[in-house]
């Protein structure tokens, strides 16, 4: 192969010896992973006093390795630690410098631990912190809503169904409508907090520890609730970041079914919203514009967190068992998606705080039509089988058109023609308040019903703990 | 526009009218939503009940009512229920249907329901079925793995990290690691139960239900643990699907790592496992191939299950709220990933069952270089810290590439050169029973731990039942 | 292992000897793949004539296969064709029935042959016909939106960005906006088209082909313009699947966008258009509903499209070369693709043709704050810097608020205090169609430009052919 | 709403007056659309010229406003620009730094222009010139293919199917096999290219260009082939990017394959490749592991580029026509997807030159059974029916297995039980030479074939031309 070094240059000429630079970019990830610093500190910190108690280190050596780490810390928190360029990632970085500062002893901390266990109990660590911080921001969100249904239950407006006019509801009722899978995503943030919450650390490369280290008192040491049972599973499992992944893109998906709304509300056509202006931006070129932007901004994003779920999910298709290096790609998708759920949630709760309701534009929405359905309901409380009195009251919205007028103005000289039924009563039915008043089963959207979800609402969120035991407000 | 004519010729002269069979066929959901005919009725009966309840019918009609749809049922159940061109859904055909039985009061079991709250209650109960029969699928496919591990504890085989030899492992040890993530796959399925198990029956079409119907009463003779507590958000929800969507690509990519297993350890190269004829294909051209198609379609299934969520989710982002006809897609999701879920279980236990191990073969892999780590380890038990014994490690890996010998071959005299720390009782360490036994710690490939393991899933599985409390194997 | 019997009846005692009913109907793609009958046997028939001229069936034996053949194809046109359960594909049931038809003679046509390079091109021929099927909805949905545009040039209607009123627009160009997407669809449609009309056949297994056929002539006997380069590769080769569901996603979101803006206008809010009945459904509850179903259908497969994409990417994520059964979800995704392509299309075509616009309501939605920028554009058009002018225009806006009045009534004595440019002049701008009619710039919404873009689009499509050279609109 | 304060400081009281911080982050797009400075600039200067041909500018302004643009351009490429909290992203930057420089002049060059317009632009530029230096890094992988092809070429190797030994192949044609789809790639990525090079700039922020603005001689200026003919579809056409996405995904997904390959060949069971050390990383636990890092980064990245793709094209679904600030999403996957691309063609290249195959280990995997279908060919030349000698090969598989001995050891008298046509010129078939060498028809794996791919997919690369007239190998 005496072409060899011609072909070396065909690439590039880059590679020389036993290096090469693209490669060791595209493979580090201190970049990315430096993130965790905090939590692969304090991994070592409890692997150091598992080794201790296992006395694979003295009293001494152990206090001496946890000063250390301590000193690390310091440096990160202070941002003074220097990375090197041989550090490649945030574990090898971190011990490297701990035996800078105590010397050989630092090696002793990596005994019987792999980057695989490692890894695996800092993201687990990181995650857990993050999910609270999270749930902190969706429980906010939730409560804007809420607070918001119980201070403006007095307006009517519309309802849709394929984005046409349907019947009247409350707009209490939709603000709720947007809390409830809240609550429920709540609920699975729990679930799946307490899947991040179980312990990884002493399963070694793949076979487990030798040291006889007591995995449940280290587990215990660092606040989670149990530990993996199988070692080449735990290397190899990256379950709680497709979960919290999946549960980011469903939460998503929620948001931008309320951020649509409040988009198509805020159109000069439909007028019920008015975005604050922290919310909305103007443009380079209209001057009259303003524009939901923070709203376009989080329906884009449920894009996003779909596509991240989505690679990943990808990503893991196909691997064989413990730690394969495609597994790295697993950071930077939960780095990602942490921020930009932090991100979503606080501007949506700002945003639905800040806005104003139209209440008079809302009423004018309402429109008679709209009542058609109740003029069947008022022939079926009068014995009509409802497939007829449906088609009953097609003919009255025919007989509306007709006559170019409301409903109301139809004489009811016109109605009786219509079915016999109908009777002077009839004028109760034009009212948008008798309208909504009806729908007093539970979950409808009559007063008694916005105040009983209220309650309900308000309750779960005062006792929800991600940590906490799965609390569910739907429960019998 | 006089030339309207000649421009609807244009795009196929198929529309005339008020009908386009293509958008009628486009449109209808009939020929994949009959699956749901049971369920329909199940819905339809308890819904007359609650009009009773309710005063909306007599004793009399709502008896005739059900028996209407008992017939109906039947006709089904029997393969002689003939739909009509005009039968744009299940809930239309069954409706015509009992029409025809009954007369005009069959047109009151509508009352107040729309197909909108009408065809997520059938979803929810199709559902339900299913996860139910899917759990215990998944079950079996678990005690499968289980059974084999407690059977075959005495196979020791190489273990690998990225598919390069790692350390020796128990066979049993890599077939629990298939097991425990279906142990959490059927505490996410209890989860996922729960919450597909709530009624959104009385949502109407999107206000409510006007006629005092008892949702709580309704909900309970259909089964469910709870009912939906919004209206608006019960027609346009649903999470139950993408939840499942989502679960079944998580199980599949568990699937799909056991099956890369499997599929690897049968080729000719790694030779540890031999299918059994069930679920390997033959080939047109080659007579002597043996192909593991069982595995293959699995793993390829994985892939499919993550574009239907992925797909799902790409529907629902952006849909404002309530009911809008592209929620129609979830149909097709649901009853498909369904199938294959039930399809890829069934496939994957037969395969694991009747599969063969070659523990000669299984030994044959274990090679000396495998204990690298253990000499580590020899060192770091004698006081050395680990990475100086790491460094050591890999010094004697060199010096066995030098002498062209397995460790066990090199000489005490050339060991001692590298550490005086090596000593007689090395020869303990020549050993890969001794290695896999050295890893007692919980979660490790030890015998004590199998054990461990082997209990601990059994019970979990013995103890499972998918509509009750969620159990957690891993719960303190 | 005594407790197997045990175990396997674990699983449900399916299995007994070499057979798995269940694994059986997993393997299966004859209930699927059946779809190509008719590619099968054209491939066959070619197959065998490339045989025939390199000596391996003489004249006669060659007849006899294709007159068989051609039975076997007759059988499958009148539907009389009759599966057997041992068929497993479409090809195993084509040669077992020629066999029956010819004798042993029939096991010559499979010689030097694989099923791997006979699914392969019998998968491009079904394409290649649905391609071309799929082109021609495509171009009379562009025509039925260039039709639209020629013959309503005159009605002016708002244009919106961030979904809030811009700048006034023709609707014309609205229409047009929607046209040259798929233009360049039907671009990348013809290069689609070439790499599918790439012949594999005699590849073999893998290997190639050992009996000297001539695959030039062969492929040129089924119409390809090449033959594939690399058996390896061609037997493994699913880009073509990939690309077609990738084209399709994409003209899924041009139709999306599409829908969307038809359902927006199509609300009570805005009302710019009005759907024909055959393209809108009623609601089984409300009787005044009339709901866009059709285009919420279009936007709902356009996610679904996507999830196709995004989940065989995923199948074919990490596989090793040449055939692996996972390419089995090839075939699923294809068909079903193609199968809503063409339902979309068409569905689109009519749909836009039917629908009418409401000239009155789109003038009415021509609010005069539109013109904001305008006036802008009047100051810079007196030497104003435009950000200077920008700013005049926003205090023009604010006035307006102020005074509770349009621009137009705004008197010249208020204007002068914002910027002594304004004179009498000022007039002008207060005229929408002097508005559209500003944008002659190539591409934008003034007459002329209407004019040539349907000048272009109508010659472009005029001169479509899928399978013909490239040809570009947009190239000089 | 007297709560209001209360319910603001609910969700932080981070807002206060008409900003909130969290938004005005999660809006800024200036930390990641910086990275497009250059071309933002370049875009202004061309736009500065075009207004001064249409006396928009004189003279003497516009050499100010490209003077005062250069002088940004120096302190951005010395890194010396400094970005203020105002600028909301690199357009909004660079202009506040022109009217610093050079005063209100600097507000004429927006006249006019929108965002809409000027980010498409920009972001076509930018791609433009990463498409042209992604295409060389691919040529060069290809190249690196071809050559080890070229010097490699009397390697023999087994060819798998379903990873079973299936027919022994060529090494150099496994090589080409993953040439050619690159090849296929480059065609795609001059059509890609194709559709990149068309200038939007002058479509205004949606209704067009009011000051006739040349824009042909504009898209001239910047190297455009011509322009976008619709300005609706301009500002909201992402389709380039969409594209984008999905060609690097169909890259991935070629890459993926060839690092699986290597993956498995690069394993101690395998053993026919081996990593050089500069793309192959140790453990830090296991001294003797030497593991396929870089192609493991690669095969992953397949499932991150899958998901960008998927991701985007749910971003894109349901949006209605024009800008939406959705689009902002599109920024970051593009310039992620482009880094990503540009990362894995150079270590794909790199290690692909580096790795050394092993040719004995290759022989090694030469076993008699994959000689299996020659023997049905040896029959099939002296006249047997295809599928009547796959039986009867099948017949000689199990012998061999009785009679516990490779093919080339069973007596012919025994064959000629099997078949009467076994002679001694069998002999000939137990050669693995032989069997490689009888796939000359084109694309075989034949020596003659090897060469005549290595001659096309050269000719290819040496006329690649990213920006030229499409060229495609497999053309007539």
């Amino acid at each position: 192969m005496g072409s060899e070094n011609e072909s070396v240059k065909l690439w590039g000429g880059r590679f020389s010896g036993s290096t090469d630079p693209v490669m060791e970019k595209f493979n580090a990830s201190l970049p990315f992973d430096k993130i965790m610093w905090k939590q692969d500190i304090q991994g070592s910190i409890a692997y150091a006093k598992a080794l201790s108690r296992a006395n694979l280190l003295t009293e001494d050596e152990c206090n001496t390795i946890i000063e250390g780490l301590e000193t690390v810390r310091n440096e990160w928190a202070q941002e003074i630690f220097e990375t090197q360029p041989q550090d490649e990632d945030i574990h090898t970085a971190n011990e490297r410098r701990l035996k800078e500062l105590v010397g050989e002893v630092g090696g002793k901390v990596h005994t019987g631990r792999s980057r695989n266990d490692q890894v695996a109990v800092d993201m687990k660590l990181w995650l857990r912190e993050h999910l609270t911080e999270i749930g902190e921001h969706l429980t906010i969100l939730a409560r804007v809503l809420v607070g918001r249904a119980d201070r403006e239950k007095a307006v009517l407006m519309p309802g849709y169904t394929h984005l046409q006019r349907a019947q009247p509801i409350r707009w209490s009722h939709l603000l709720l409508s947007h809390a409830w899978p809240l609550v429920t995503d709540l609920e699975r943030l729990q679930e799946l907090y307490s899947r991040v919450n179980v312990c990884p650390l002493g399963s070694g490369a793949l076979a487990g520890n030798p040291f006889h280290i007591d995995r449940e008192q280290l587990a215990q040491d660092l606040g989670f609730r149990s530990i993996t049972e199988n070692s080449l599973q735990a290397v190899s499992d990256r379950d709680y970041v497709v979960e919290f992944l999946f549960w980011s893109s469903l939460v998503g998906s929620h948001l931008s079914r309320l951020a649509e709304d409040v988009i198509l509300y805020s159109t000069r056509e439909f007028g019920y919203i008015k975005l604050s202006d922290a919310y909305a931006t103007g443009s380079s070129l209209m001057p009259q514009k303003k524009n939901p932007d923070s709203m376009e901004l989080i329906r884009g994003k449920a894009g996003t967190l779909a596509g991240n779920l989505c690679g990943f999910l990808a990503v893991l298709k196909g691997l064989p068992s413990t730690y394969n290096k495609d597994l790295q790609e697993d950071k930077l998708k939960m780095f990602e998606t942490a921020s930009i759920m932090k991100g979503l949630l606080q501007v949506a709760a700002g945003a639905v705080e800040t806005m104003e309701v139209d209440a008079a534009a809302c009423q004018k929405g309402l429109t008679e039509e709209m009542l058609a359905t109740d003029i069947a309901y008022y022939l079926v409380k009068k014995g009509m089988a409802f497939r007829t009195a449906h088609g009953k009251a097609g003919e009255v919205v025919k007989l509306a058109e007709e006559l170019g007028c409301p409903f109301s103005k139809i004489p009811l000289s016109e109605l009786v023609k219509v079915s016999s039924l109908f009777a002077d009563d009839v004028s109760s039915v034009w009212n948008f308040e008798h309208s909504v008043e009806q729908y007093e089963a539970a979950g409808g959207t009559a007063l008694s019903s916005i105040n009983v979800q209220i309650t309900k609402v308000t309750a779960f969120l005062d006792n929800f703990n991600v940590a906490g035991e799965r609390t569910s407000v739907t429960s019998p």
